[in-house]
């Protein structure tokens, strides 16, 4: 079993990143990057290519060109976990190659989520194929477990052989089952070893913490970094609590409509950017009384984006 | 509604065309290419790049170069139905372009199937959005329903309003669901307006076709095509219902393992060709006593597969 490694790893809040799109569906370079931005400068790192990103409606190669310009707009490598499994290895190996080669601090990866009820041992010669091909050990994987959407769990009997074979490499995990038995029995057993536990929201972020983990992966970190943010940096203050109930308020607010379409539109009302809206199918942007909907649980939630102009 | 549509479908019994792979986990075209001459020999139509064919697991670009190897070995494109549906619909736009190109008779294409529970507004705006996009009257739609494995239902909702939108276009369905009140009610609203209805396995070949469908499209075929093809050719003979339990004793020999394993090793033990066993990750080849196992069920199913040399 690996023990703690020499590098730092990234640690604390980071957002699986909107995708903007035009009107023509297409990714929108400069708005993902302005977005990419106002997160940095509130201390949330950019876990790009995420659920929330619609990174599996994006093509291979919309990713490569999208992350290159990410980096060449300056954006810190270090800061980044890209999203790069996918249901066929040369495309997890060929995104991952790239996204290591750009010094990205990691990288979070599905497993191939096509087939169903697969065994452990074939999903570790996924894992194991991707490594060995991408043969760098400045490699750092964050396995994603998140069975409601990939229907593919990773078990802690898979995270176990991963860890004893690729040590250091396999970094760590974002657990997206919003099953807290599940993430506490991954704290308890690997975080000790170096393997950090990422909660897949901030639901679980206190709790987190709390069971010594890294932090927190949320999509509502796209629309509410800061107040994730100042919980992750208090939370042995007394008000942590509190803080925690607040947080868990807000995104109940999103939680209410299709998550991706409500933070979108969130985006859009908060900067006035009626382009934020669209999203790919198969998702659906809200409709008109969903979006007043939205407006109504945002303002009784106390929900502001701080210099949502940034954005526009 | 659509009519029935002027220019001949393809109809009868195809299979999902299993890719060989060789030790380092590439597809072998060769084996390929001889496989898909000896289902022809036998008539059966070829959906490569199906659910058995593990082509989910394939890159975009191995699967070009697949079907441009096929094409150019004179394989006639009329008698190809290429899987090309995908989670992003750029991938999905440039398969089926491709193989409308090509001249093949359909394309066999699943949903986005990253995205559970997604409404039929969106899966309508993502086949519409390859209709729109590939612009090609030549191109046939079949919707392939396969919900046990993708987690994304084709509903008959949504079939109603794609045959509405895009006659002729929108050809029929394979239906995998595994659930026949689902096939029964698809024929009936569907098959009398040129929405062909293929079963997902020869389980529910004869009541398909009692029902007034067009074939089958099932994995089996790789394995057992000809008396597979003898029930379609004659099953308004006598001896039809004889003839169905016969062919589902024959695919029970190969559920009780992984189906797609049990079939590679099959063919495997049946050509003396041990290469034939290799899977891609999250697939695993089936071990030393379940191929034992393999052999004696098939053997107490009098199962052959006739010719079997010209895959060696």
């Amino acid at each position: 079993m690996s023990t703690t490694p020499a590098t730092p790893r990234i640690r604390g809040i980071l957002s699986p990143v909107l995708t903007p799109f035009d009107a023509q569906g297409l990714p929108d370079p400069d708005r993902f990057i302005r977005h990419c931005r106002w997160l940095l400068a509130q201390e949330v790192g950019l876990a790009v290519f995420g659920t929330n990103s619609e990174a599996n409606s994006l093509s291979l190669g919309e990713k490569r060109d999208l992350l290159d310009r990410l980096l060449a707009a300056g954006i810190a490598p270090e800061r980044l976990m890209p999203g790069t499994g996918a249901c066929a290895l040369p495309d997890a190996i060929e995104l991952t190659r790239h996204a290591v080669g750009a010094g990205c601090a990691g990288v979070l990866m599905l497993p191939p989520f096509y087939y169903k009820g697969v065994s452990d041992e074939g999903l570790f010669r996924a894992y194991a194929q991707v490594i060995e091909s991408v043969a760098d050990e400045r490699l750092r994987i964050y396995l994603y477990h998140i069975p409601p959407v990939s229907g593919v769990p990773i078990t802690l009997g898979l995270i176990e052989r991963l860890l004893k074979a690729y040590p250091g490499i396999v970094a760590g995990t974002k657990d997206s089952s919003g099953d807290w038995s599940h993430t506490s029995a991954t704290l308890a057993q690997f975080q000790p070893h170096g393997f950090d536990v990422f909660a897949g929201s901030e639901n679980f972020l206190l709790a987190t913490m709390r069971g010594g983990g890294a932090g927190c992966i949320t999509a509502t970190g796209n629309v509410n970094p800061s107040a994730i943010v100042k919980l992750y940096q208090t939370w042995q203050q007394a008000d942590a609590d509190e803080q925690q109930k607040k947080l868990d308020e807000q995104r109940a607010a999103f939680a209410r409509f299709p998550m991706i379409p409500a933070m979108k539109s969130a985006i859009a009302l908060k900067t006035g950017r009626p382009d934020w809206i669209h999203v790919r199918p198969p998702l659906v942007e809200l409709n008109d009384t969903q979006r007043a909907a939205l407006a109504q649980a945002l303002d009784a939630a106390q929900f502001v984006m701080p210099n949502a102009h940034q954005l526009a």
